[in-house]
């Protein structure tokens, strides 16, 4: 099947004369995660990972993806025409570093100019150039090929109230316009839907789990403009545009929208965003700044608002945690559990929950030697029943109106092997010691990564990931320019500096393949400490409430101060969400967050 | 006196309408350190530290310099007209900021192009292109004002044998045309006085404490040529280079040399270090390739040659210090002894072993609060006696034909404060702590920087420089690409990948104004561990033989683990260092190397 949808691809091509092909994983707005009309790569290559690109010649069908899918590719590939191209591995090509290599004097290369950025689109232009080909960008080949095509997304947009947004759209377009003018710009594209959504306060459903609403935004000095799909709004939506004077025009119309700015404009746009088709729309005498965009920075720093909400928020999400860690432990081995009849029971108690909207990403419920792909989905057709022995990572959140979260515990079911408890104690001392950090302020994630990842390195270990990723409030769980990451990437830089009020997770673990994965991440706050003759410091508040599975740790393998870190998160832990439990429960959390030494 | 200086410049400047004269410290090869000829920016303020910048207008007249200067510039400049800008500090502009303030429209700005490198004169040119200013750069007013100013020096230029280079210069030259080629430059200028040593195998004494000849190189695909001062070279130099095939040209012909440079050529430069009049003097269609001196990190990767000499060397150099160690601790409060007279007496231990060229830099030996300013020099107007209490940091090292060394210890004269050994201890865990690291190839200084500063930021201290810095042989001991430190700053970018086969200090300290300052310095080495599925790992080698004063060490305030590497450390420096001393100092060195729990 595989093998076919390939054929009909080059059969396509062959008609164009394109000898390469490019199918991204992206929607029109450089998401990370897509609707289903946009998962062609997972259509064409049968691989269903959240990342990856397919790069298909004449000869060859490629798919690159990242350390988080390594062994999941690897499954869903066997047997298929398609060879894996594990990202950052010694010797593998870059997709770029592939398409040149591929690319012979006057070939054609070809890609939807809507799901490639335009920062990309310039880099594979300069290919073709050098190779003196040509790029073919206008149309979407996946969409012939493609017989059953889901619908694009229009599901029913809602407002988010100002107690929970904290800060009023009319405040947050006055301060936009501010940092506009800064750059003397005339006009804002903005097509992240995350930035959209926040800057309005509106949210959708537009995309598994993460509630936005696919549209486009520009903004003026005088205007704003929503390019929509009008059926994903109600009168109520309407009136609140017109009452934020927010104009409404059809989703499409954001192309002759671009088209029709006038010479020497000035426009503000991120171009590693922004799509090819809307930046190739663009005329020539319009004068692009190229700068993030600036809603990126002020959305990760939560308002006081949020951040009030967030605690709360995670105080419920704790509660359905805990709750779920002691019906695993009371009930394993006394009746039948699988992967996903935990992760349907833990979804039960979220909802319960006040303000409970949607799961914030699919849960990750992975037994045993499951839990080494880190980004492992049960399904119904390979779904793990539970024995009372080795590891379940659960790696899950949800979204309240209150806050997102974004939690993974690693439950031991029962006996464990020492270098299983060994690795689960060295993951809890890493994530402990970057919550623990101190430091002035200027310091960036790629500072402080080594707090978490050194306990492991010393060990020979590493995890093929970040330690952790800011988090949105009611959107996408990944959200940037935050984050704890060593190496400085194209797609992340440096990361950015950290400021007071961002909030990131902090997530370390052990992957071994056929054996099991461990993770334990909990959410970090940003916060000022004292401030003196050196500078500011900040720190951070561990805003995520749930025991660290103390059946797994080895106390003798931290240090003093390590166990009083653990000690001093769970006495919080206890205080948080004892008060929300039944008493046998409550009986539980107090042994399972007893102090260690 | 410096009010004197100050007002016959601005004549000077009135004369030719130059409103903004900047004096930076430099010679017109961007040295670090620089001969007494260069030291215009001191005769000019008063001030004595090796790094500064003065700014000159007709209202003000202002000096930058680094944390390692602030305190010792305070007390310098106190009662002259000269206002300091601490660099770095809240608030405080950095001399660009200041100049573009300061600069109005029209105005001229003058500098001496030779003493400015080419990229800062092209943000100089940029600032004056907004003001619809001039630059003025061929002339040196500090020339016309400084009267009595020394001689360029011209000291005798020796070859440094391959026993000690490793690798010979025709080696060496082949390998850099090899990179020359890569980026298709038909010329290379290197004007680093450390780069020419290096390449050429070829040393001098131009630089005090730093054995370089002062020249200019140019490299093409045929040619060496060595743009020096022929008084420098005898003839056994001579006949090296005839037989090297390097041309001697005369030292001011680099000038007319880029200006002849022919249209069409592409020649390979660091604009950050090759002098404004150089890159003034190429003609406009010549291609200049701006790109880091290749030499650089071929020089930065010792090689094994080099590395057995460096570690022999440290052996050499550990024993001076224990010996002085050894007789600072049993001489103090039984005889006079002054900050010059120890640092005499250690010179002279150091000048007793094999193969000693000369001091690296001038020590640093500095009683109670005079520690505190980072790079303190007692001088005989003010040089502190010792008292058998506080302590007594000294930072000091040699230049053997063998390599050359960097080293601080902090030690206890006598009776300390509970504060004092709980900041000794903590220095100690830092230095520790970074020597001990195990890290992914890939790792940047940045990266590792905060395992030596963590425990200092998390008693709210900090030290306002890096951690460490890579060390040259027999060239300059602050070498780059490698460093330890953790912002990101446009001289040091973030710092490079660390390799197997460099050299960093680690060296991190606490600077009480008014109290003490403490730093312990040892050179790490870096070398690979094991590589496996998760990459290359690297770990340091501490090739710093010396012990950490016990006297001033709570070994309470220390995790085991830590205890265990200043143990193993000590039981590594009584191993190495204890055959060579007398039946005393051994039976000193296993009491002061002794294990602690």
């Amino acid at each position: 099947m595989i093998a076919e949808r390939i054929e009909a691809l080059r059969t396509e091509m062959r008609k164009r004369g394109i000898a390469i092909y490019l199918i991204p994983t992206s929607d029109f707005h450089e998401s990370e995660y897509v609707g289903d009309y946009f998962k062609a790569r997972q259509y064409l290559t049968g691989f269903t990972g959240s990342a990856g690109t397919a790069v298909i010649t004449m000869k060859e069908a490629g798919l690159w993806t990242d350390g988080r899918y390594f062994i999941q590719a690897k499954r869903e590939l066997a047997g298929s025409p398609v060879t894996l191209y594990c990202m950052g591995e010694e010797g593998v090509p870059t997709v770029k570093e592939y398409v040149e290599r591929s690319f012979e004097i006057g070939d054609c290369l070809g890609f939807d100019g809507r799901v490639v950025n335009a920062k990309a689109a310039e880099e594979y232009e300069k290919i073709a150039e050098k190779k003196k080909g040509r790029i073919a960008s206008d149309e979407d080949l996946m969409g012939l090929i493609w017989k059953e095509r889901p619908k694009l997304p229009r599901n029913a947009a809602f407002i988010l109230e100002e107690k929970y947004a904290g800060t009023g759209t009319q405040d947050k377009l006055k301060a936009l316009r501010e940092q506009m003018s800064k750059k003397q710009a005339d006009i804002h594209i903005l097509t992240s839907l995350y930035d959209i959504a926040w800057l309005f306060n509106i949210r959708g459903r537009d995309i598994p789990h993460v509630p936005v609403v696919l549209s486009f935004a520009v903004i003026t000095m005088e205007e704003s403009i929503w390019f929509v799909q009008q059926e994903a709004l109600d009168d109520k939506v309407l009136s609140y545009c017109q009452e934020n004077h927010i104009a409404i025009r059809p989703y499409e119309a954001v192309y002759s929208y671009a088209a029709e700015i006038l010479a020497g404009k000035r426009v503000l746009l991120d171009p590693a965003i922004v799509n090819d088709r809307i930046c190739r729309s663009l005329g020539k005498e319009v004068h692009v700044i190229h700068e993030k965009n600036p809603t990126e920075s002020s959305k990760a720093i939560k308002n006081k608002t949020e951040l009030s909400n967030i605690r709360n928020a995670h105080v419920k999400d704790g509660v359905a945690f805990t709750k779920f860690m002691y019906w695993l432990k009371t009930h394993i081995g006394t009746e039948e559990l699988t992967e996903l009849s935990a992760a349907k029971y833990l979804e039960q108690l979220r909802s319960e929950q006040e303000l409970f909207l949607d799961l914030s990403f699919d849960t990750i419920s992975a037994y045993g030697p499951n839990a080494a792909m880190m980004h492992y989905t049960a399904v119904p057709e390979a779904n793990a029943t539970l024995y009372p022995e080795g590891f379940l990572l659960v790696d899950s959140g949800g979204h309240y109106l209150d806050g997102s979260t974004d939690i993974t515990r690693t439950i031991a079911l029962g006996r464990l092997s020492r270098e299983a408890k060994l690795h689960f104690t060295t993951v809890c001392r890493a994530n402990l010691n970057l919550s623990a950090a101190k430091f002035l302020h200027g310091c960036r994630g790629s500072n402080l990564d080594i707090l978490a990842r050194g306990p492991l390195w010393n060990l020979g270990l590493d995890y093929k990931c970040g330690t952790g990723h800011g988090i949105g409030y009611l959107l996408n769980v990944h959200e940037g320019p935050n984050s704890f990451r060593w190496r400085t990437t194209q797609a992340h830089g440096d990361g950015c500096v950290l400021e007071e009020g961002m909030v990131t997770t902090d997530e370390p673990g052990v992957y071994l393949e056929g054996k099991y994965g461990i993770r334990i991440e909990n959410e970090l706050l940003c916060k000022k400490a004292e401030k003196n003759e050196y500078g500011q410091f900040l720190e951070f508040e561990i805003i995520t409430y749930a025991p660290i599975d103390l059946d797994a740790i080895l106390p003798e393998e931290m240090t003093a101060a390590e166990r009083g870190l653990l000690n001093n998160y769970h006495k919080m832990v206890y205080e948080k969400i004892s008060p929300y439990l039944e008493p046998e429960e409550q009986e539980w959390l107090k042994e399972y967050t007893r102090a260690v030494y």
